[in-house]
């Protein structure tokens, strides 16, 4: 069962949070879910491979709202997430009109970077999986370690991470 | 308030629906609430201006969802929809991680071709008007007149649509 | 005939340039050429409506190169050309791995906007024509009058610019 | 020094090919010239780690094309090549309006797949690294044997090439 103020919180995030996974969605992943839109698609008739990528973005976006602090407010505060590296396999296509969902975790968390995991499904079919991996930087893009309340946010989700 | 169903249609469909305008909304347009993303800014720090072309697209495919006939439907039915023409008008910029709502009504409906109407707006802000002209044509290109029940629904809906 | 320099210039700029219609473009308006990417289409087996506008980007941002200043050095003098309204339609679909040429010209210039006017062709058919209005506006986004020597620039373009 | 013929081929197919370089290029690998566009940067100034792929895209239709069939040709004769498997590591920013250089060799090569390897160049300077890697399949997406002349043509490279 889901109440009505999560209801509301599903409009305005378009995160799905079935109430008896809560908590461990809040401590230890996220999920998303996401229409394919006709824009994403080849003439392949299927998602074109770099558009998953902005949908790991959306994935890594709500996880760090769900922690506390959105990464609009982590560049508002100067602290910046270049992404050093991105992998992603591919072992059913995305058609379009699907509603797909995107599950991220903190893959690895060390002092000057982090990297996230995620996995896209359709229903329980694993369509992708991929990870990205971001530097801390400044304003001036030069590598910084990580301040808090930061680093202990992302930290205490990563210690208590199962394993994708 | 809005209720539980509408609450899970809400995560499935991502569509804005309050009960009040529920009857409206069906008939006369709709509404659809996202999310801005990285990947749509560029370097001048707001939204490109061709990534509010997406986000039209998911407001017609809503809408049309809403009437009773998804759009992937449609092409599964043989009926496509390129589009010949669009326009846009940029008030304000859209910027990253802005909660945005896109409404969308048929501006225009004729044999052979519909155009449809868009309003993106944050909060009460509007940012941007625009709209998009649609052919119909078969599978191979060709210019056709619309079928029913495609054309009826279109129509009943058209016929009582209020000047955006 | 084209020699051996202008040949270097098309690798770096990527720019055509047959010497024969030389003076009329750096004077009047621009052409490049361009080859369709596989990103750039949809499940319709064609170019996806919102991906003619980067190709409008390319056109005057060759064009802007052309006339001597180009569109990064503007920004690095502090002058942004937000877009503040397209227009864009489609006679004909342009197709995967097609060589498009797309001409620019300056369609009005006014003290705190221009517009830009553009054809997208395939050999000699016409496949779209389009323009895009920009403001002129300082680095804080506020609307601002062009210095010279950008509008002189750009106002002996537009005076010598045949119709479309 | 290169020929007005050469000269006329770089316009058409945008492909750098200085004449020293020529059979090295034509047998193992292959590189293209691209300027970075607006729209491919995001809100860090930079381009957006999503769009180096259609880089990639370009950068092995054009080698394809040096081998002397074009994958849209590939395509016509029913054998497509889904993405499934990608990875990017990313050095230092591609910028706005940067003159581009992009390598692409064949990295490994199975009778169900193709492994292409990538570079991206400012320059004397490394920005990206990445590869792709594709599955051979027939028009209802079944996992096929590449047949020839494609095989070979590819084979006959694949054994030329050296180590990126």
């Amino acid at each position: 069962m889901i109440n009505l103020y999560q209801g509301i919180l599903y409009i305005l995030t378009g995160v799905k949070m079935p109430e008896q996974e809560e908590k461990k969605s809040q401590k230890n992943g996220w999920e998303i879910t996401l229409r394919v839109r006709y824009s994403e698609t080849d003439k392949m008739g299927i998602v074109y491979h770099a558009n998953y990528f902005p949908w790991f973005e959306m994935g890594r976006t709500e996880f760090c709202r769900s922690l506390g602090i959105s990464y609009k407010e982590w560049e508002e505060r100067g602290i910046f997430l270049p992404c050093v590296e991105v992998r992603c396999r591919y072992k059913r296509p995305a058609l379009y009109d699907d509603l797909l969902v995107v599950r991220t975790v903190i893959e690895k968390l060390e002092r000057c970077s982090v990297s996230f995991g995620y996995e896209v499904l359709r229903q329980e079919t694993l369509l992708a999986q991929g990870y990205t991996k971001h530097a801390f930087t400044n304003t001036q893009g030069a590598l910084m370690s990580t301040p808090e309340p930061f680093y202990g946010m992302l930290q205490e989700c990563f210690l208590t991470s199962p394993e994708l």
